[in-house]
């Protein structure tokens, strides 16, 4: 009877309410699979900051080095948005967690179910079949991380440097979890880049073209610049099967990859690491794409479809057990599309369900 | 009787069959006017390269050099493709011209007339009237042209790194050419950053918020961060009215813009510069925001809205003669959306006419 050890860090308004669902939905898978939960729950964000003086509280920090994964819900809001950008609960807890457990490659499934293509901003004839795409970002390098500074010039003016750096190894490794996902799928690949331009890119196309011929000649990799990705993810987002791309550009491109996909309400997401945990798994984060929610906060009518579609990624990617993670996505497609229960974000104006009914409905199809 | 005298760029595929009918319409415009052209014809972008060896001749920038404005064209194309990216047309004509001209401020209308919303990827209940916003972007500064170097380590790995700089003044002057055009709209403005994670970015804000409340304190100033933005284009377009941000996220956005937009066919551009013309105004390049299509080129069948348009955008910038621009955007917009003249981009599968027929639609409406 393995144990899945894992810390739970909810953060903030509707975080809590869709991983209280979450964490109801995985008791019940590991009853009837026979597993054994050990979680602890630990302050991140917002009730990081009010409760420890700190998004990233070092207890927090400690409880998730004792764990297997992270499964993260969601953070920030109204209440600390006066704080300066760079001490607001999202980045003041992300970026250290991304660093301490070196989570440089974020996944990020890019799914609408067909029944779900009216939640879509994108004209349903354009995705006829829903969308299905795959979204992966380098997370600890480029210029996120790179040295910056600001400093006064002569003239008393002010300059402000932010470095963007890779070097070929971190290319490598996030090449090789693409095409790791892309071996999944359709073996179809976009890299992108801005090689035209700039000089990480040139080195990130150099690179990903050799490790490619060399390691995955079978794979059928392209080349696209950025600024025509964030194009074509809006004309045809079904073009791209995996796409993958440096730190900042993933930022952009999957966000506007997760509204096309019509409701972050369903959006999942992991970010996976170097460390292996004792499953000999990366360590893994595992989280919603959208937000805290503010206004639909403490209401009970959150979608935690999101939050639960992690939690199956987190089976899937850190525990090695893949079957477990099918059956529970399988069990949310069901019940959004066949049983017909859903949430407001996508019951286009029909009669909609609370958070926990939505995870009731789930579990029963489980 | 003024003179107006400017460059005239074509470059590849289409780009000469749309300047050609453009040059039309403004030889129409300025016999109604009174006004004397005075254009002189140069090779960029493949062209260049083809005839002279380089995709800027030192030919063409003398021309330039000598014009008040430059209409350009569009570059590039399949038979160039085989360079290397940074000696590819578009990027090898375009970098160094900004560079000359310190054409800094980049002002892309994202208009689509409501009678057009069918072109857009969008879901037409999300665009009831078109979309009518401006994004502008910073064109001069930032990663583009910072320093850059690739290393190889002691290890053997390469090391690329770019540099993204911007300072006081860079940011005060596109401040300054966004609040101007958000003067002539709904005074609304969005300035988009990445504040919580780039040095450059608290810079920009602070700078931007700064320069706002001194200069433009009636104007109702917001700031949002860059991966919202590029969700919220594709969401609800229009919740903006003009948008403003630095080289790279303009350069991403603006496109994710264009296509939310519909026809490529129909978006054109300014960049402006801080050199004063023989007309006391800015020199400007005028420029359709598409490429050179060249699957379409030699068909006689490409949309030539987008270079008339930019040609207009030339009349009100360079020439400082609103009136008249104004007069050529209405032509247009007549011709597109009551006469129901259009090219097969914006037909709907409806009879289309050919680049000749819809120049001369417009010049009968002139
Ligand atoms: C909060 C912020 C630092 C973070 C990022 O930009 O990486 C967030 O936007 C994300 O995408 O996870
Ligand atoms: C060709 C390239 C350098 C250029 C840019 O990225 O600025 C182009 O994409 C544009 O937006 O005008």
């Amino acid at each position: 009877m393995p144990t899945l050890k894992f810390a739970v860090l909810s953060g903030d308004y509707i975080g809590p309410e869709v991983m209280t669902e979450a964490l109801r939905v995985l008791e019940h898978v590991a009853k009837k699979e026979n597993l054994t939960l050990s979680y602890q729950h630990a302050d991140v964000g917002g009730a990081g900051i009010d409760n420890h003086g700190k998004a990233l509280p070092d207890s927090t920090l400690a409880t998730c080095q004792q764990a297997d994964a992270i499964l993260f819900g969601s953070v920030g809001g109204p209440k600390w948005e006066k704080l300066p950008p760079k001490e607001q609960p999202e980045r003041a807890a992300l970026l250290p967690l991304r660093k301490a457990f070196n989570l440089f490659a974020n996944i990020r499934p890019g799914l609408l179910y067909k029944d779900l293509a009216d939640a879509s901003p994108l004209k349903s004839e354009r995705i006829p079949n829903g969308i299905d795409i795959v979204c992966i970002r380098e997370l600890t390098g480029g210029i996120y991380f790179g040295a910056k500074s600001t400093i006064t010039l002569e003239n008393g003016e002010q300059q402000a440097t932010d470095t963007m750096v890779y070097k070929t190894s971190e290319i490598e490794r996030i090449a090789e979890a693409a095409a790791q996902t892309a071996r999944t799928r359709s073996k179809k690949i976009c890299s992108v880049d801005k090689a035209n331009v700039l000089e990480t890119s040139v080195l990130w196309r150099k690179t990903v073209t050799a490790y490619f011929a060399k390691n995955h000649p079978d794979l059928a990799l392209s080349h696209m610049y950025v600024d025509n990705a964030a194009m074509q993810l809006a004309r045809d987002p079904n073009q791209f099967d995996v796409l993958f791309t440096e730190n900042m550009f993933g930022d952009i491109l999957s966000d506007e990859m997760a509204v096309i996909c019509g409701s972050l309400g369903m959006m999942s997401s992991a970010s996976l690491g170097t460390i292996q945990n004792s499953h000999g798994k990366p360590f893994g984060l595992f989280e919603p794409a959208g937000g805290t929610a503010p206004d639909i906060a403490g209401k009970g009518i959150a979608n935690p479809c999101a939050q639960i579609l992690s939690a199956a990624l987190m089976f899937r990617y850190s525990f090695g057990l893949d079957a477990i993670a099918a059956k529970i996505e399988a069990a949310v497609r069901k019940t959004v599309t066949v049983d017909l229960v859903r949430t407001g974000d996508i019951a286009f104006g029909k009669p909609a369900v609370g958070t926990k009914a939505m995870a009731d409905a789930i579990i029963k199809n489980l």
